[in-house]
């Protein structure tokens, strides 16, 4: 059965080229964009010829004072650490992992990895998220919340080396590609997931590499988010983490999308120059966590993409990627001094187009252009802290906020509909979740 | 005739003290608290005790899943600068103010100023702010709208001299200290306001300063915002604007404003040390314009306030004090390279009783105590991007934005009841924002 749905009159963010904002209708069928429509008399031909076609509409959405736009894509995550937001915030990188993150980690039943990534989905979904890449453990608990909320994500389980377990994570990450790769209707995608240079010794590294290679799946990996990281990776192998991925070869063959790219240096760069996918850039969490400011303009002078994250709630505290853009334009200002230094249009392309890239899915999804998954949001517009609006771009990356987004469609389905959630009872997710949390972070 | 409001079961963060956080009910009494109580036997009693001798109560509000906290108060804004939100961004500060900001506020009417400044109060009363110190123009009409819609407001005619017209607005200045200083319920205040250094000469700022010791009141003048002002003064006067103002007497008696206050020197601090007032941090402002991290904790470390601020919209973009919370609490942190430099109580604290103190309102705001005015706010936590509440505190900072404010009430005036704005026709003030300043950036 076909279900057709046409967004009214919204002001159209195709995120296809600065320029291309226009006033306009969109219509979708199934899970498909298939008409994009401006107002001049030929494309309300179009729109009328299309609509013909399409008979009977299920479902239409006046869309006056809304923008359109692809939905967010949030490049790097760690779902269920939801559970974890804000219960250890201003402390010392080492001691907030290691004397809170990992114990309470350390007690997450797949049960837990399952309601905290629910609750994850249900404030991405509230803040114009569509789709995830996520890397944690228990990843089938991730699929199936996945599945059933209708978002997109590209799982991954994340492999750390150094104890007897490293080959059955191994297996976990196998069994997660082979069962849920293209999965869920086609939302779920996999990756391979070494977690970082520092958790992953050569040989477990190639390995990895091979079955990446096998699959022919991308690589999602951690890299030089911290100063210690780059001391540790100096010590054991007299390189930076940068050089020890390249030296492997990580970037040879494969699409490899790395996390955080904060420590990334001058000569670092010439490593990554023409490698396949890129790095993720987590403004926030790295700010909270003191880490820096990446390289973002460096990185993508250099041909290298650059997508947006937030990393898991446990460090950034919000999954809201308007708050991710904001911060990604306004650090790079800070940092270069000018506040002229890149348009408000590349930090919104990072977190739509550019992280599509970096999950290799950017054929289906991140910009809106007919044939592509009907993967968009809805922002309301007719509000006092976004009126007047000169300069609708500028607007939703410095004025705009998570709680903007009126309506959200993954594949066609509407996930949040004028702020309801539709796919997620986000009563019993909050219930589930104060429950859960309460036990792991008993006694830490 | 008088009104009572009684507020149960909020967790009430009283900013009297970073563990004072304990879930209880607030009896307020026309403009005043007049009673706090827990959840001990010995406070339940008192609060009977209380009920008893007010007799009806006219208005009840369940605040379960809610926390109630002082107004967020804006230590420097611009309100009428709302209608030029987003109209030039990502521009060089000059190119900003000169060829963008400049044209289109020349062309300012009284009636914009009025309407403009309304859109920003509907702006600060729906992200939980109560009151604001404001430096513009046409004061008069920003009193009106203050006095229509309940705010608490510290006023300022912006001085600038140069041209023949600086004698007329001083008088302007002086005319609204008489007319409105303890106008609107008190809830006026006013202040001297010199503009800044690089457009205040030594012979009008002296003016200046002579009256506001004659009136006895505070002044409140922009400092160090950026490295061209800094240098300019240097040109001028062989001095640092910091330097330039001490050497002139203005931190001698009077109690001062200091908007920004970024580029401030080891060798300033010791001008500002034992000031009356303090300085105004606008975190997103000086972010959006390159202009540099303000030397926060080290005034803090020499006894010298800081409240927050946000500026006015047509630099910072929002006037959403919570993300002036998070983005001055993760600067801080960048700035050290240290997650644990501060606490987030410390930068709830700059929002609230620091920028209170910065106005010298604090006898009467800035904390929920009895005696004080009833200037509040109720945030709902019952949201996915809010649970699990590990930490009230840190999800305030890090969490929260503000469209989680539920209701607001000013000098016990409840201005905002579940999000709906009772003082203010928030389609009238959009409307009137639109038309306006369609008009004001035409052909610039």
């Amino acid at each position: 059965m076909t279900t057709t749905l046409w967004i009214q009159q919204a002001m159209m963010i195709t995120m296809c080229g600065e320029q291309d904002v226009v006033k306009g209708d969109i219509l979708i069928e199934n899970d498909r964009i298939v008409g994009l429509y401006g107002q001049s008399h030929h494309e309300r031909q179009q729109l009328q010829q299309q609509l013909e076609r399409m008979g009977t509409i299920d479902r239409t959405i006046d869309a006056t004072d809304m923008a359109v736009m692809p939905g967010m894509i949030n490049a790097h995550q760690h779902s269920p650490m939801n559970l974890l937001k804000c219960f250890s915030d201003d402390l010392k990188l080492m001691d907030w992992l290691e004397q809170k993150m990992f114990p309470a980690e350390a007690k997450m039943t797949p049960e837990d990895i399952y309601w905290g990534s629910k609750l994850s989905m249900a404030e991405m979904i509230r803040s114009g998220t569509t789709t995830f890449a996520d890397m944690y453990i228990h990843m089938n608990e991730i699929a199936h919340a996945v599945t059933e909320t209708g978002m997109r994500a590209s799982l991954t389980r994340g492999l750390v080396f150094g104890d007897e377990r490293g080959q059955e994570r191994m297996q976990e990450a196998v069994d997660l590609v082979e069962r849920w790769q293209g999965g869920a209707e086609g939302r779920i995608t996999t990756m391979f997931g070494p977690h970082a240079p520092y958790t992953c010794p050569p040989q477990q590294l190639r390995e990895v590499m091979e079955l990446a290679k096998y699959y022919r799946l991308p690589v999602h990996i951690h890299l030089a988010e911290t100063r210690e990281e780059t001391a540790q990776i100096a010590e054991r192998y007299g390189q930076t983490p940068t050089q020890y991925l390249y030296e492997l070869g990580l970037f040879e063959h494969l699409h490899v999308l790395l996390a955080h790219g904060v420590h990334i240096s001058e000569n670092d760069m010439s490593y990554l120059q023409g490698m396949q996918g890129g790095s993720a850039h987590n403004p926030l969490s790295n700010l909270k966590l003191g880490c820096g400011i990446a390289p973002v303009l460096e990185l993508q002078r250099r041909g290298i993409t650059v997508g947006l994250g937030t990393d898991g709630a446990g460090s950034a505290s919000t999954l809201d990627m308007f708050a991710g853009i904001r911060a990604a334009s306004l650090m790079q200002k800070l940092h270069y001094g000018d506040p002229a230094v890149e348009s408000a249009y590349r930090f919104l392309q990072m977190a739509t187009l550019d992280s599509a890239r970096l999950l290799q899915i950017d054929d289906e999804v991140g910009t809106l252009e007919v044939g592509k998954k009907a993967d968009l949001i809805l922002i309301d517009l007719n509000k006092p802290h976004i009126q007047p609006l000169h300069h609708l771009i500028s607007a939703i990356a410095y004025a705009v906020h998570g709680g903007d987004v009126h309506t959200m469609i993954v594949n066609g389905q509407v996930l949040m509909d004028n702020r309801e959630l539709l796919t997620l009872d986000e009563q019993q997710v909050m219930k589930e979740g104060r429950k859960r949390s309460k036990r792991l972070v008993e006694g830490i």
